[in-house]
């Protein structure tokens, strides 16, 4: 298997008031989006919103999808201030601040906001990666 | 908010367990890995995994943290033979097979795996995305 990752999908209960709630954060919707789904395309990757019930039912996870959680999507930024704006921003969006940004265990600052559904985002500024316009990380092999 | 995706962390019960996992699918542990965390480089975004305690602790996600579900990483390919093979691979490397790739109501070709932890993955071939190298998609405006 040749590893890769093209798209993450959301499952969301309102594919719209999921949309709206992040193109408030300034992700812009695909023309290949259609009305049970919805794709961004974040750098270089697609992020997904598809009705949860649909995306559980076609991944056949019924067994599986006890509840929600046990996966973090994160955000890097160049600096603990672009942290804190984003945050704000998330915020005013209606995101729920879960962890305000503050200093890290492991040297670097950073917050969690979960979306209106419940899907937790990592906003964090790590002094040790070099993060580019797109943030995405230089990490080493 | 500048929209990005740099991360996409798996809350895993055992992290060595888990990375020896996604080595045998061929993902390539970073360097900048601890004992507690696993980092792989997998084309411009990171793939991390770590505990799914000290994760929900981290974010400060216990009352959102039910249990297990809503989210799928997708792995696009560039042909329907690719799919095949990359399930196959993810099921010799210990994988749960939820779906086996079948054509897909949207137009493609696609099945669904769950990590030994219960993560849920896609693999897919789209005929009206393009897909490079390192598996991004090439998605419309």
């Amino acid at each position: 298997m040749s590893p890769h990752i093209s798209m993450i999908t959301l499952g969301v209960p309102d594919v719209a008031k999921a949309t709206a709630f992040y193109e408030r954060l300034g992700f812009a919707k695909s023309s290949a989006s259609q009305e049970a789904v919805t794709f961004f395309k974040v750098g270089s990757v697609v992020l997904g919103l598809f009705g949860r019930d649909a995306l559980q039912e076609d991944a056949a996870a019924g067994n599986l999808w006890t509840g929600n959680g046990g996966t973090a999507v994160a955000a890097n930024y160049a600096s603990e201030a672009e942290v804190d704006a984003t945050m704000a921003s998330a915020e005013a969006a209606g995101a729920r601040i879960l962890k305000l940004a503050a200093k890290a265990f492991w040297g670097g600052y950073s917050g969690y906001f979960a979306d209106p559904d419940g899907h937790v985002w990592e906003v964090a500024f790590n002094p040790f990666w070099s993060v580019d316009e797109q943030g995405h990380v230089d990490l080493p092999e």
